[in-house]
């Protein structure tokens, strides 16, 4: 079993997985969200599209079974295993600029686009390149009426995970979210391993 | 007053538009879907972004006086009037390999997709940029309780119109889309004017 890696509170990674490969993303505290993208590790250019997942999957609920599509139609992971079922694939990470709009009596912090930004620059990712994250124990309803959307405290519980199994070779980017709405008003740490297939 | 000019059905243009200009899009027939895309007409790294979009305004449900954000952060255009108030932003633009999924019955078509990349080549736009489009008059409900979506027919009806103002110098890629459900199974033409400030 792979070892379990910390992200502390605030911060990001980047790293790389085999095909067959398991990510699993913990919530060792509960209620805090983790911003996860992945690329094609052998062409950056092909990157996770919520755009195509969405509209394959004809839900903006996605859990065990989907699949999360590339812009160019390819499965880069697919969802095994869920303890929570709400996660949102809906907004952009918070960013610099994000954060002023929302916090403006915060401290600016550069948020989970900068945090990527800065793991996934190694691997030949630069800032215009980060999409849509598909925000792990993010809990962003729509209402169906009005189409208003809240971003309201995580449903996740301490110990709580999501597992991803790798379709391809992909760039991993994650974060430990720092925006106070999608934490419930603090900042927690994540988990994550990566296994090789059974 | 700019000439209006026509898109044919299950094709698509693009153009520049300077600051400040007004871009008229019109369902002449109604039940007719426009994808939309917009880029930095001096950097086409600075695209629309549907997450910062939603993000900012707080809504799925754009209509007059919402601003549609670039991945930078930045205002590419407003929209100023809109006559339908029923648009999305969650689905890429349909391309090959989505109409083999949905419509493995009938001859695959390079899609909305395929029309902006040809459209958009000569502005320097590649395939992999082409991200979530603002597609007008798409009709996409959300169930608040599932997450389960829908593409229904368009509410437009004939002559209805949406008017967006353009923030900074960009260049729009606009269809007239080709995937039948999203259109109550006929394809049509779009209109679309470009007006200097009054």
């Amino acid at each position: 079993m792979g070892e379990t890696i910390e992200i502390p509170e605030r911060s990001g990674v980047a790293f790389r997985m085999a095909a067959g490969e398991l990510l699993t993303v913990i919530d060792p505290r509960g209620e805090q969200v983790a911003d996860l993208l992945a690329f094609n590790a052998h062409d950056v250019d092909e990157v996770i599209s919520s755009g195509r997942t969405l509209d394959y999957a004809e839900t903006i609920r996605l859990t065990t079974g989907h699949k999360l599509y590339s812009n160019r139609s390819n499965v880069l992971l697919e969802i095994v295993e869920d303890d929570v079922g709400v996660h949102d694939f809906l907004l952009t990470p918070c960013s610099y600029d994000t954060f002023k709009h929302f916090y403006p009596h915060l401290p600016p912090h550069r948020g989970c686009f900068g945090n990527l930004a800065a793991a996934l620059e190694p691997y030949g990712v630069t800032p215009d390149r980060i999409p849509v994250a598909f925000n792990c124990f993010m809990n962003v309803p729509v209402d169906s009426g009005t189409g208003r959307l809240k971003v309201l405290p995580p449903v996740s519980k301490a110990g709580d995970r999501i597992v991803f199994r790798a379709a391809m070779e992909v760039v991993v980017g994650l974060t430990a979210c720092s925006a106070p709405d999608s934490n419930g008003g603090t900042f927690k740490p994540i988990h994550y391993r990566v296994d090789s297939p059974a």
